[in-house]
């Protein structure tokens, strides 16, 4: 296996690269620089080790959807294009295409979510956020930018206390914030016009998973009559939920 | 005004003295003292002089309702004695006798709110509570030491993190506790049987004013049908609720 | 029977005089009317003279429960003095001072209502009510001259469309008034801080007995998890539902 | 552009004509006016026109969604034929055909849904109604047709009084209609076994865009366990909704 | 003690005195036999013997609250008595009124109960029923007989099909009674006004325990806003419930 | 008609053959005896002699959809084959085969069905089932021969008491159960993780359809938080209810 690709797996095993869209866009990288190195010439060989390169990512965080979905991805344009009878320069050509469309995806899902959920915001509105999802603040910051006056609420998100990289990152926009603890939810929601958040996955009936205080911020908001908004990009979709498989949450 | 009146009132400004039990019961033995060492012989001039020291020390924390309580006890009894014409030194032993009271009942309130809360909880029961209130603690503890084997789950309550305070004393006391961070409440209060917390003033519309977070717990609890057990001594009671005053909350 | 209980028993009859507080302060006077123009010397005959008139006017709206209070409360105070043995004279004085003290109890209720309730509103709040009730407009009222700066959303009130009166009756006092349909009612509640209303009657169970749309109300506000204040005199409550007697509704 | 269509423009802006299915259908019928009057040969000036003439239809009434969806059913019948490089003579007649077949669906449409409707209607229901819907109306007069006893409760929808039409409508009909003002709906619904409504558009989200009252109406009926049917044609899709675009409401 | 008294202790503890009325008017009179078979002069020995006999008649069923109940009001009048300094002659008297009292003030409570809950019942109402209590029949019995045309739906109150007996109890009156499933309660709730049933036992905080069954049904009447109607006698009232006692359900 | 077709549909039509699922699978097998005994050679008298076996199989229990949704299966693969023009000898081919496999997905779909739906089930939980479906029961069994801990309680279903068999069952397979009386539910309810029960029927709005007491029992599961699972194959689907058609429950 490429150096290149043991450096990658340690750095996610290690936590180094972080967050789900981060992550899903270097393991697909991964795939190509170990597909442009592959020296031999017969296809089943480079399908073996492009798999195998694949379990080895997994295997340094098993429970990441968008790791797997990122792997998958590529993995299913390689299968299609081997069971066509295609030569290893061809499907090395597949592998790196497949790589650079994740990724380019990836930066758009960011761009096209922040566009219509921010249509979702009026001006004037009150905005309620829990953790640091780049989706949710994505959609947040546009609507700044688009000249909507809003006011964030953004909790603690204890224990990690993400919610101040989530304050310290829409001061630093000109939003006005207030970071709040996570227990006064209940006191704040009446003024909120909507609860804006990330997902960690979404499973086949619809449940979404996602950091700790998400159930009860989503509880006290439904009892205050305030919408919940999700934003997550289509790889956050966990496929193994349709069979009934459980999610592990981190 | 007595020296030692004038430390407790900057003792309890500075926060030297906490906690709604142990203020009453200190502000009681400031009038005890004041009354004691009064020197002259003016019934009038008597009840004057209790009377301002009782609005001094009202002065130090204008929202503690027990203290107000406290204080309105003794003057109660001394009203009624001046009223029928009793001499200064009647007088005194009336407002002693009066505050010596206030403080036995105040500490027979814990030991009998113990008793009867703790009849509530059964052999195997699993308690969700939050702060730290000696009341709360007084019913868990007692059923501990009745033999019951219970299970605590104490949240951190930010801002202040009185959970911890909370999780040691039970801890101390040999009681299976887990800590956890308030947002958690909505995937462990399932597993409750109960929800045991204390008051910072109760209104007479029943209202219970608590700490940050008393009501997002308590709207989880509801949601998930676990009963919400509210200990509190009787002067927690805010009579001017009765007049539509609003609670300051502190 | 005197000609002027009469003339005012017509005009209850006929609706010109309306009103809860009215009718009751006017049937208290009838009362007192007839008392002073009893020409007899017997104690039982002045007992029977008074009773007639009572069920006479009673006769006119036998479900206005503020006519029945009024006539009970001078009625309880004339029977007590019966019962003492005293003479026509002074049962005449007797009856006098009990119209008298229900006239003035009654002024007094709604300065003393308007008082406590205006407490619970904050400057800012945005306030929802129904129909036309003094006692709903007295806190409203109260609250703004206290110099909170409010705004009302009033109700049509269909049939009979007492919010154009409600509306009108603010706008003269400078209130920022807003009159919707009934049905709009679901969209304006998550504005609003306080929904304030009158009673027609009130029930041995706590029920309140109001215009049609009080129940849509009540509703549509506890969804939105806004509290509702029913302000009422006490001569509101139906003592005769204490032993399961239905209101019929007007 | 034809005379006819600009008339046609007019009274639409003028509110001449009126009803959701109405306005599409005379929105298509404007197209095919246009496609059979064009006087050229050249097919991209043949488009051209078609879609100049439905963009000023458009800016008759931008908020109508069946007028959208009439002109956007004729135009991709209209493209498909075009990419096929059909000629002029060829091009009328699809959108000739393509405005027949909208409203010819449209009409369909209504006796469809009464059909599949009113199968839910069993003889002796008590049906709730809004604003004067002819899907709604056409599903009760369906049942009542079919020989089912039904008895109808008509809110009078302020402010425009809708509920009248929709009274004599019923009444028209022989159907037994009681006409109640709107806040009377938590009284009488606890008679009803369906709530029936019309929509204004469908949202993406699944969300009904109606007449105002029809939030209020159907919190009622879901508090009083009563299932609320809502009858609409699919062209009251919003198919903007799915990028996030929010519904303006008329 | 009398053998009379043994042998209805063994009925109630054998389960051939049934019914909380019944058992509390045998204990009742068990004390009056007891009483006047005293035959002593000693005032002390008197209260000892009958306390002794109470003590003993208790034993027999420790959680029927209607059996100390009973006891309990004969027992507070001797101890009255007592303490007034009476003799044997004059308490046994005392205990023998006190007897009959409670037996008579069971009788009437029944009629009284029967009375004031048949005004909330209206002609053509539908009534819910659960188990076979005596108080709840009473209500629907005595509407019935004021000539009020009702429905009854009484479930079998499985395991011991009290229903059976409820059913056959009010055919046997002519009443229109269907008896279901307790599981079906869901589907024939919608068409009750009313649900009417007894009690076990009233608690301090207002909790009413009843039969197994009362808590799936009130839930079921909650979630289709039928209110449900408790008849109870006052002597059901568990007064160590002020405790926080428990109340062991049989 | 085959002789064997008539036996078959004369131990549905009294009962005999029971189960949904069985059902479905011997009338697909009836179809297929009826057409490997069809002697002539005109494809256009087979198919009418199939569908008039079909139509007749339909009439014993037509509202069964089980049996309705097996026959439309081989139905649909006949119809298919008679429009291409196939002979005789190939359109018996394509019953049998269709027969074959409707019954081995038939039996494919409880082991599908266990294994996906016994994944929801951790070690240590408790289930609560209704009635004696066996997909609920394959659920429980594959969790249980998982080796996993688990707890059902099973209510007697009333009132033809399937509970009974179900526990019997459960406890031929070693698994705790315990039969509750149905209406103890809302007792026990509390300790469970899951509520899984079975299907009679599925319709268009994906309302489930199932033996009384399911409604109650949904009732009180969602009241305390409890998720219910439906474990249901696709051919308890009933593809009328598209069009608003109403099920008939048995």
């Amino acid at each position: 296996m490429d150096k290149r690709v043991i450096d990658i797996a340690e750095d996610i095993k290690e936590m180094k690269i972080r967050g789900a869209a981060k992550i899903g866009r270097t393991v697909a990288e991964a795939l190509k620089i170990e597909a442009e190195n592959f020296s031999g010439n017969d296809p089943k060989e480079f399908v073996k080790d492009i798999k195998k390169t694949a379990r080895y990512l997994i295997s340094t965080r098993p429970t990441a959807v968008s790791l797997e979905n990122a792997l998958r991805y590529v993995l299913v344009e390689l299968g299609k294009a081997y069971k066509n009878g295609e030569n290893v320069k061809t499907l090395k050509i597949i592998v790196s295409k497949a790589s650079d469309d994740f990724c380019e995806n990836s930066n758009l899902a960011l761009e096209r979510i922040a566009e219509i959920g921010s249509k979702r915001i009026m001006d004037g509105d009150v905005i309620f956020t829990h953790c640091n999802s780049s989706m949710a603040l994505g959609i947040i910051k546009k609507a700044h930018r688009d000249g909507k006056k809003i006011k964030v609420f953004a909790d603690e998100t204890r224990p990690r206390l993400q919610g101040l990289l989530t304050a310290k990152e829409l001061l630093d926009e000109g939003i006005d914030v207030t970071l709040i603890v996570d227990s006064a939810a209940r006191i704040f929601i009446r003024e909120a016009d909507h609860v804006i958040i990330g997902a960690d996955a979404v499973t086949a009936n619809g449940a979404v998973v996602n950091k700790v205080g998400t159930a009860t911020l989503a509880s006290i908001a439904h009892e205050a009559r305030v919408k919940v908004i999700v934003a997550a990009e289509t790889y956050k979709f966990n496929p193994q939920t349709y069979c009934g498989e459980l999610i592990e949450i981190e």
